[in-house]
């Protein structure tokens, strides 16, 4: 028996009852060789991610490559998404740009094609922005995508952008579009920012990494949108389902730190390169293999030490 | 009379002899009230920047908000340059982008308009790329361009594109492409840096910054692109040919005391915001004032600010 736990009930998300949560890939974006996104290749990678421990995926994100295509490929590759019978409310679309025009433009395709939510960076060119400048950039993007369909998830990730998305910020934003504004991902890897987030009212945050779900989870947020879930969706499904049950915290912290051990073996490789590698491996497909610049591929002797370590540490690729 | 100076010869650029140097301004790019480009209006600046003491433009830089601008917007405006009759050798065009296929199709625009050169920042969305992955990219604008026509200036702005171009890089990338690689624009504002490169054979690099310009001449550079020229181009104007004239050395330095300080000034104020201000006062122009998220207009009690030190500075807008 495991001991008496405080939650009788299977948890939900009260605050924000509403709109997508669990366990989300960021989706590595498979490439032809002339490194062309290969959007048949996409689909069927999240048909299998939808089907082995995802919720839901997050294409055209930091994982995705993203912002190393042009907005007619990115474009491209959302109709490909909207064609493929994939379920808008399993989607969380990136649509992020430097440029203002870019990200109405995208931002506008996500709604139409019924994605449950847009996954929006700041403006990442022009560091050290001002609060007004970065208010003024969400205020128009939102007010030109001029849709109340509009789902808009502020993607914080400091590390990457280089410009971070603050607290005031949001609430403002909050304020100002209750609506439209619907949660972030915190890519920050700072629990203690993804815990303010998950205060604020109405407004989902997800994890941005596997390592802090059940943290997340449990300061109120409603789960996590993953590069690792490309590759290691199954445990972490199997974790949020045992938060979701009854009486199975003990289970799900003990899942919680598998998925943690798995987790931080991937960060210590390039993660783009390297779960490309693992998946080029998995389905035999050396196309898998191609990113863009200013990625590269693994050497072939990094590639080997990786599924050395992959292998013994039991992570198998359904 | 001045003293006898070490240089007896107008100076030249013995180590590049062919190609674009001076006092470049990097245009602002005028906005209408939506905050579309205004082609008619830039190409209007560019004239008039041509006839107070630029040499050259560099249209589409950071100054020029480039990258909150769409593709399709950037392409629009090269291609109303391209039909102004402002002659191609006075243009160095920005076809950055984080987007690999974007810097693609925006610098064999450069190329095919006639522009003097392409001013290429490194992919700056994924932070510390391997020195092999910025490598991987600019090869691949440069193969995929496939044109002999092509002069690519590195455009190194570690302060906003968190991605430096090292000595190491430029030095790996002229020795595969010793044609299509021209030169850089340096805007780390660090003068060190700006020697090591300009001690590349063959290589043409102007300074960021006018604060620099005559230590940049001394160094073997080429000259400037820089945002301040968009004000205070007829007195950095003087300085370069001041540079050119045999025996003015002292004079030139002089120049560079007085220019150093109005670009200070300049510095101490948001500079895009700013420079737009000024114009907006000097040509009775409120458009000037547009600027794209994430920049922010002056606040009234901000340009006020600014203009009395202008004026007290004796900066002159001609």
């Amino acid at each position: 028996m495991q001991p008496a736990v405080v939650d009788e009930k299977p948890h939900s998300t009260p605050s924000a009852p509403n709109g997508p949560g669990g366990v989300f890939a960021a989706a590595l974006t498979p490439m032809k060789d002339d490194l062309a996104p290969d959007a048949a290749a996409l689909i069927a990678h999240c048909r299998w991610l939808l089907a082995n421990g995802c919720d839901g995926i997050a294409p055209m994100g930091t994982t995705g490559e993203a912002n190393s295509f042009s907005v007619g490929e990115r474009l491209t590759i959302l109709d490909a998404l909207a064609d493929s019978g994939i379920p808008g409310e399993r989607l969380i679309v990136g649509t992020g740009s430097a440029s203002l025009t870019d990200a109405v433009e995208m931002t506008r395709r996500a709604v139409t094609m019924g994605a449950a939510g847009a996954l929006v960076l700041p403006p990442f060119y022009y560091k050290n922005p001002s609060e007004d400048g970065l208010f003024a950039f969400f205020s128009e993007v939102i007010q030109r995508v001029g849709d109340a369909r509009l789902r808009l998830y502020l993607y914080h990730f400091p590390q990457m952008s280089a410009v971070p998305i603050g607290i005031t910020l949001i609430e403002r934003l909050m304020t100002r579009y209750p609506h439209a504004i619907a949660g972030a991902k915190d890519s920050s890897g700072e629990l203690g920012n993804m815990i303010a987030m998950a205060r604020i009212p109405h407004f989902r945050v997800f994890s941005g990494t596997e390592r802090l779900l059940l943290p997340v989870l449990e300061a109120g947020g409603v789960g996590c949108i993953t590069a690792g879930a490309n590759v290691i969706a199954s445990i972490t499904g199997q974790l949020y389902a045992a938060w979701r049950r009854s009486g199975a915290l003990a289970e799900a912290r003990r899942l919680q730190d598998e998925v943690t051990r798995q987790r931080l073996l991937l960060d210590s490789f390039p993660m783009v390169p390297g779960m490309k590698a693992m998946l080029a491996r998995r389905f035999n497909a050396p196309a898998w293999r191609n990113v863009r610049p200013p990625f590269v591929r693994l050497a072939a002797a990094q590639e080997a030490a990786l599924f050395g370590k992959v292998d013994e540490a039991g992570i198998a690729i359904p």
